[in-house]
């Protein structure tokens, strides 16, 4: 932890010019790209700050209906729940391939999968605090500045929130109780907390669970230990060990610090019963909920909750988590129903980037290449799962790529707010999924998906096609994090097929050129909307 | 094809001296192991020249219950159907994260799998004869000598099928009618054909369908169709192009010969034809039946069926043999319910091996390192799905460890012959599963699962480790055949914990020394097997 001043100090370096570096990328995809390349995209641009949808009109007009009728019939609008397991890979649910076969049962999970939609192409960002922020602004993490945590000795010459209008915020101005539970990791200074940035209600933990234990687990950081100065050092830049519990205006109340690493173990389920209580208040009142639960587990170091001893048949730390995690989206998904508004609540369930693989064995399972903080499959493709008993029919899958910044969008259309609305000085990268997720055929709206690392345009997946620009390579077996170079392409992007090559070991650039230029085309269009909309610069 | 030769000679070289190998093996193992190293070993050894199997006898009394009531309600011993799909990767059926996800759907398979037992630790042999082999004997390949396939050129100094006692030989003398429809590739002069060694029946084609229409697609081998000399040498040891039908007792007929790479692309569906046919006509004799239906594909070159164009949404031929295949199956199971046999038979749907990634994009998917031609998992992990209707309970999935040998010793019980039958004189590598399979909370009766490549041992399976003795090298990407070495360990064996490390990239040998040294006790007591009981030589 120590060594996160060195880190901020590269890293402001390095974003020093993010505006220049951006527009330097336009043309360096540019390059890579004929001038007169055919297009194959099939969305349409309906407003200039919009990200352009593929045109589903009978889709969404269905849903429309639909949810007339479930409000005729409720007096509310629908509740959403998300439930945001933390690192954890595509391959780690039953349903996912993984499961009892690696050692963790997930039935819980398997179990909405089944009697909802497993979605096989969703993609979060490449990392944590990327994610979090996008799903909350629909935006893509380089045009909000939050494109990695903000740390304790950080100091940013501007708050990111304080011009972005936060899916919370809008809903809670549009008669929804917003809550969210659990792990934040997206600022913990004043004007950046949960309470202040939309959420009616905060009850968690503001940083990821290794950066609170590693503090009390002093077996890390012997060096540390043994030296007063050092540890004072870090004291000053270590982040918040507490729960806490704060409401919208700043009312904010430190409660129990984590001072043991069994009183971590016990945090998820400790959480869980806060938003298990909150559902069953929430279900009685006049007005609809949205829950974003985001849970401590399965980012390392993991450790056991002591009440729940040997989880897994694997009996690693990781594993028994996962199992834990999946307990606890049982129990939540169950005072749903014993609440009565299991019909009346669109669920989902996912990951906010794929496993890390640096921490492993604390660490979890992809098939693909790479792990979180990649752009390979391995580091933004997690599992998908939208349940919603009445609405979205059992055994439902789909292909169809959806951005899990789709959820801003989709739950617009659920509150009843139009798009029409939101400010028109900002680009908006999310897509309203409604029409896809609430119909029984429905087919994704979106056509691409963009790949960003910092402030690094990386590649982009249109249909089964993904080409990349520049590539994240580990320098050692599972160090794509802390042990990894990026490096540009050689003669021409690398273009891999995800059917035929779901890995990305076999480039087909040369032999699929139709795809080649259409999805540099696709790169270069999406690089343009910076010339307008300019990439905020938060001085991280 | 014509490098055949050589290959062959190489190969010769190579076997010579395969006694002296082996027990050389059974040296440089002991040579990893602490002489008083602890054992884990759960099995239990009965009778000297079987494999140790791990005692459950409720399970195994109460499937023996199970058949006797069955048998009191059809008169009959219970049918058996084995679909065996040729080079199916692992990842290729939806039910194990392929599917539609990889642009090829199979709602067949994947429905089999929910409504049966799915079994994520299912083992094949690293290629195609050495499998189709061991399981109609039960012995692992080194012991019967084969473990590669017989080519037309081949001198060999023995009918390695003369003092084999095969599956189908043991159930035919046991009122059973043995029928296999398809791919062979087990030796195709007389003596070792299907009619020869124990099936009543045979109508298929000898060899992979790559070796008969590369012959007819001169685009793949310009340098021979150029050079008559050569070409006139290819001739004499290309395998046999039509399609045969044999019986038991000599009768042969050669019937239409593949002249079209169109005329491949319909043998899938005119052999399923053939297979649908004889169920029902079987399933109305006294008799009961064992099917082994033996698709030619997915092995590489696939060529689509013209009558069905563009069945995948990926479009590829290997992704539309695929979804050819699990048509089939479809249709098959179909007439088994139409026919009224459904509930008195047992199906077992496999691949031989892991997907040939040489052949690629003609290739499939394995999550897993390796693939055809290693003993990494993508090698020798392959589907497994039993489907038994009123007796294997829907939705049940289990990560015990399963052999494909095993179908052998399973298919003894249903049968209701006693493996005290068998001869005394060579080792039985197979364990009757009948238990683990037909019981609802069944547990596998395997203690391990042993890897050889040719004559060279080289890894084991116990629970959820593996310990590799000799590994597998590609010289580059994807060339898993082709151009690989084979190379020994460094200081100790690599022990891979598959729950945490499903990929095989993180040895953890010193990490866990308990298993790294009782899987090297349970290596060296199976390479102590072929002391007593030594491998077939038969001039390979």
């Amino acid at each position: 932890m120590f060594h996160a001043k060195i880190y901020i100090h590269k890293i402001k370096n390095m974003k020093k010019e993010i505006i220049r570096v951006v527009l330097l990328g336009i043309f360096l995809v540019s390059g890579c790209i004929k001038s007169n390349a055919q297009s194959f995209n099939r969305a349409v641009q309906t407003l200039e700050n919009f990200e352009p949808t593929i045109p589903h009109p009978e889709q969404d007009q269905s849903v429309l209906n639909k949810l007339k009728d479930i409000e005729k019939k409720t007096g509310k609008k629908p509740n959403i729940v998300w439930l945001v397991v933390d690192d954890m890979g595509y391959g780690d649910p039953g349903c996912y391939g993984g499961g009892a076969a690696v050692g963790a049962a997930t039935p819980n999970i398997d179990k909405l999968a089944a009697e909802g939609l497993k979605l096989t192409s969703c993609y979060s960002q490449q990392t944590c605090t990327p994610t979090r922020s996008a799903i909350l602004t629909g935006r893509l993490p380089i045009r909000t500045g939050l494109t990695r945590p903000i740390l304790a000795g950080d100091n940013i010459t501007k708050n990111p929130w304080e011009d972005e209008l936060s899916l919370p915020k809008i809903l809670s101005d549009n008669g929804y109780y917003t809550l969210l539970t659990g792990k934040w990791h997206i600022g913990e200074a004043e004007g950046m907390r949960p309470h202040d940035v939309g959420f009616d209600e905060y009850y968690g933990y503001y940083p990821a669970q290794k950066e609170i234990t590693q503090g009390i687990d002093s077996r890390r950081f012997p060096d540390l230990v043994l030296n007063e100065q050092l540890m004072k050092a870090f004291e000053t830049i270590r982040p918040a060990n507490h729960l806490t519990h704060g409401f919208k205006g700043g009312k904010t109340e430190a409660l129990e610090e984590i001072k043991t690493l069994q009183d971590m173990g016990r945090a998820d389920h400790n959480l869980t019963d806060f938003t298990i209580a909150k559902i069953k208040e929430l279900a009685n009142s006049d007005k609809p909920f949205f829950i974003e639960h985001c849970f401590m587990k399965v980012h390392a170091d993991n450790h056991d909750n002591p009440d729940y001893p040997g989880l897994s048949t694997s009996k690693y730390q990781y594993k028994n988590a996962i199992v834990e995690v999946d307990m606890h989206i049982g129990r939540i998904v169950k005072v749903l129903e014993e609440a009565g508004v299991l019909e009346n609540t669109f669920v989902f369930i996912t990951s906010d980037n794929g496993p890390q693989m640096d921490a492993w064995p604390d660490g979890g399972y992809t098939p693909f290449r790479g792990a979180k903080g990649t752009t390979f499959e391995g580091g933004v493709r997690v599992p998908g799962i939208a349940y919603w008993k009445g609405v979205i029919s059992p055994g439902r899958q789909s292909d169809d790529v959806f951005d899990l910044m789709d959820l801003f969008g989709t739950s617009l259309t659920l509150a009843g707010v139009s798009k029409d609305k939101l400010p028109k000085d900002r680009y908006y990268d999310f897509i309203d999924q409604s029409g896809f997720l609430f119909n029984d055929e429905g087919k994704s709206n979106r056509e691409a998906v963009y790949f960003w690392w910092g402030s690094e345009l990386m590649a982009v997946r249109v249909r089964e096609y993904k080409e990349h620009v520049k590539i994240i390579i580990p320098q050692a077996p599972h160090m794509w994090i802390d042990y990894a170079t990026i490096q540009d392409v050689g003669l021409a992007p690398w273009l891999f097929n995800l059917y035929i090559d779901p890995k990305e070991e076999m480039p087909v650039g040369h032999r699929r050129n139709a795809w080649l230029a259409s999805l540099g085309a696709q790169l270069k269009s999406h690089a343009a909307t910076f010339k307008k909309y300019p990439p905020k610069n938060i001085g991280l």
